[in-house]
């Protein structure tokens, strides 16, 4: 199983992944989303040669069959927001993040002094 | 100067260079040919990040920077013909070959007996 380069940035609303994925297309490339919380991209790079005429490899230094890459997503991954697309080559990942639980903001406010209520009658 | 993975194929009518270059345009590589004999493919692989965003790099493994190649071509590649094309963060470069002239063939024909002629008259 071969392996792909891969670039991991993080954006402030965010996480991209950009893999190099040459002469692939949509189709020929997977993303998953595996337990919940890993990425796993996996395709096959084929040499797609017209059988009809006879080639002959004088030098291959490009690398061809399966790759996969597997990625350990941070706990604020938006898993149910996750997007792909391939082109040039590319194949971009947006993971965006769970944006963080408004701050504690301790509050200060009057109690009115009259009747008083019990939630347990007496 | 960082490299990329190029295939070289031979065709019965043609050698074929196969580069890869995600990421990359058509109008982003170069394709030239130095002292009629050296096919040299070169070009700039940028990280094109959007400036206004606040970016981290986790990891960066996708080699960024200038590129190059250079291949010596066989006597009987038609420079005339070469083209070159980018497709899917591939560039394909088609180098013709110059046909083989016809193969020798010796003739048997009949010599007329008849009035004798000189080149240098006597």
């Amino acid at each position: 199983m071969a392996s792909t380069s891969v670039d991991v940035k993080e954006l402030p609303a965010s996480y991209v992944f950009v893999a190099d994925v040459p002469g692939i297309k949509n189709s020929e490339v997977k993303v998953q989303i595996e337990n919940d919380s890993i990425l796993k991209i996996s395709g096959e790079r084929r040499r797609d040669d017209n059988p009809t005429f006879d080639v002959k490899y004088v030098r291959a230094e490009r690398p061809a069959g399966k790759f996969m890459r597997k990625f350990n997503l941070p706990s604020n991954a938006n898993l149910e927001g996750v997007s792909a697309a391939c082109q040039d080559g590319q194949l971009t990942v947006v993971v965006p993040k769970i944006p963080p639980p408004a701050p504690y903001k301790p509050r200060t406010f009057d109690i009115p002094i009259g009747t008083l209520v019990y939630t347990n009658p007496k």
